[in-house]
């Protein structure tokens, strides 16, 4: 089995000093270690029972786009506020400081519809819940959660602990 | 053959007022549609020497991530300036009013690739032949570009005449 891990890189003081982001595009550009992360989250998916895959902005519209093709499934993308040109649902979350606002077109997901979450990282898990409840507003069943990274000393389990999540690297400090 | 223009969404008046907008977010719902614009993609690819593919933020990164995973090579993201956490290559071009500026990451084009760069939307062109200028001041090849959809009626034929380009669904007229 690949070590995903060491596919990503770490770069001390991004965005800002005292932050070590943790850097997945050396993971995309290597095609064994990429192929790889997209067969696991497609094993997940194919023990769930999965109608229409749900890609966050951006990065997780690359996992998503893979997932979505493999399947044979439509995709749906939640956006940030503004950027989706139809009517939309909105949920808002909060921030560190501050608050956030996503969105998904009214008519992308229909009652009894069974979605998997797809993103790059699980980090607060804020963006991930807001996801989920949009889901669940619409009459839509989340039948798992999947990202590439989860950073588990932050405080996502609180929000998400209700959910079926496959993450495939785990960083537990910084 | 299926039409895949009929998968795609007119929405008046967004972002502004007497703008059309195509919304491609109603093809990628379609599987049948979704599957069908990835498997043309895919073919312009393999006629190709694709040694990496570069997806554009953000719709871009949906294509680029299921050719990649088809083709079993790497994804480079192109973003706007500042979102890539390592050392970059920036390349600044021409909006209608001002300017934008695009960034790649320095060490994920090496002397020699041939890459095909994938975006949703061909409109003024200026995106792409930024992305186009990138990949050869790295050194590498532009093997060719796809989109899914053009605006034939806007100038990007001028700013990308010496590329090789498969557009799936053609816009004549707003």
């Amino acid at each position: 089995m690949i070590d995903l891990k060491s596919a990503i890189r770490s770069i001390p003081d991004f965005p800002k000093e005292g932050i070590i982001f943790r850097d997945i595009t050396t993971l995309l550009l290597d095609p064994e270690a990429f192929g790889e992360a997209i067969n696991r989250m497609h094993e997940f998916c194919r023990k769930r029972k999965v109608d229409k895959i749900i890609g966050i902005e951006s990065r997780g519209f690359i996992f998503a786009g893979a997932l979505a093709d493999r399947i044979g499934v439509g995709l749906i993308p939640v956006r940030k506020a503004g950027k989706l040109p139809g009517d939309t649902i909105e949920q808002t979350y909060d921030l560190e400081y501050g608050s956030a606002t996503i969105e998904v077109h009214a008519d992308a997901i229909s009652e009894g519809d069974s979605v998997v979450i797809v993103d790059d990282l699980i980090a607060t898990g804020g963006t991930l819940e807001a996801t989920c409840k949009l889901v669940e507003r619409m009459g839509g069943t989340v039948a798992g959660i999947t990202a590439l990274i989860d950073l588990s000393y932050l405080p996502w389990h609180n929000r998400l602990g209700g959910y079926d999540i496959l993450s495939l690297i785990t960083y537990d400090s910084e």
